[in-house]
């Protein structure tokens, strides 16, 4: 099934990283609600033109300082998350000296394991999964709400990506500062988190990794700085402007989405 | 995996299809990257609204007299079609006399010959595929340009649905009439299209069996002034002009899309 995909490919990126989650799910890493999942973010990243745009960029560094600044941060990992950005989650974890948690929506202690392994071999210092005192999220049902006591149940500050909706909410009531990595502006992750980053997991997650490195070199005043004016409807309304604007553009075009 | 979808949710029929395309998928019926394909499109039916708008009813009106008064039309049919509306294809095939081809953009003789099984099944008086005399379209390599000779190969009208844009110009370049269900207005299939359906592949075949059951209690001649007036680019510019409508309602109530 493996194909070759041009380096001149206008939309090269995209496909890559489609044929990386099939053979993650071909490894038991993705699950097949995992792939549709994508396909819808495929879709809006298509409209959005496949680049991090300034409101993403600008989420993306209130993300990172928190990630520095909180006391206890952590990044939630599951299957797509993982299949898309391992390499770059662990850089991630490292330069923020966040731990990571694999939490999955549809658990599996195979998966875990796996995905646990993943991150390992890609050098993360500290990953809560298969052997972390388990506790229950209040209002989800097990397996859905099983999270490490540790980790997501203790922590101030959580980085999710592509996150289930009822998953986020559970965490809000609880509590939680969220920042979630999700490129439908519409949905209920993205409505319900403190920091929505509308953009494709891995850039992301790189652009992230470059942010944290250039935080090392501020004081940890001036990082603060960074996270007092964050306004997240102000980001939700920049993103639909710009879905509207390529539309816009698109059907002046005669419906060609340019790259 | 499976779980269970209470039929007072607002996007019931959506999470229904999502479940019978990962069940297809178990059973080999549907690829990886269909998933993915099927993700993508339940994004922009997500931002339609989930129903059959009334662009899409009048290519779907179109659509049915082509089949009915070609000399040659066929229904091409994939694994995601065959998912997600195997019994509505054959009634299809039976109310319009159109006989049905499976064909694969990720070929395998054993996926073909459990799709064929899948619509004979459900009734289909005539189904090409495994063991048709093969040829190749103009432009396509194999395995991806095989098709029947006495199918797509010599047919003067096709339905496709969720089809590649690669194939549905190799199509058109050999002088096909084409129309495509795809909810991604600004698709390739979508442009290249002489009739494009831009709504949901289950709901449009259900729709376009009652039409056709509709044209047998018309003349000839009143199915055919229907196809004589039909214009592919206000259609597009319609799903267009929707698109943004609901987006902007969609941000007017708070970045809430309503079924």
């Amino acid at each position: 099934m493996r194909w070759h995909i041009p380096r001149s490919h206008p939309r090269y990126e995209s496909l890559m990283l489609r044929e990386r989650l099939v053979e993650a799910f071909e490894e038991g890493i993705v699950v097949p609600q995992g792939l549709i999942a994508h396909g819808r973010g495929e879709a809006f990243d298509y409209i959005l033109g496949e680049r991090s745009h300034e409101f993403a960029v600008e989420a993306e560094r209130v993300t990172a300082a928190h990630l520095i600044l909180s006391s206890k941060p952590i990044i939630s990992v599951n299957g797509n998350y993982a299949a898309l950005a391992a390499e770059e989650i662990v850089k991630l974890s490292i330069e923020t000296g966040a731990p990571i948690e694999v939490n999955l929506f549809y658990r599996s202690e195979e998966r875990i394991a796996k995905i646990e392994k993943l991150l390992v071999d890609h050098g993360a210092p500290k990953v809560l999964g298969t052997k972390c005192e388990k506790t229950l999220i209040p209002g989800l049902e097990s397996p859905r709400g099983i999270v490490c006591k540790e980790g997501i149940y203790t922590a101030d500050f959580i980085l999710v990506a592509i996150e289930d909706g009822d998953r986020t909410q559970a965490l809000k009531r609880i509590g939680k500062k969220i920042a979630a990595i999700d490129l439908n502006p519409f949905s209920r992750t993205a409505q319900t988190a403190d920091i929505t980053i509308i953009d494709e997991a891995l850039r992301a997650t790189k652009n992230m990794v470059n942010i944290a490195k250039e935080f090392k070199t501020l004081e940890r005043e001036a990082v603060e700085q960074l996270t007092l004016n964050y306004n997240n409807k102000t980001i939700l309304s920049k993103a639909f402007k710009t879905i509207m604007q390529r539309l816009e553009e698109a059907t002046a075009k005669g419906f060609i989405i340019e790259f």
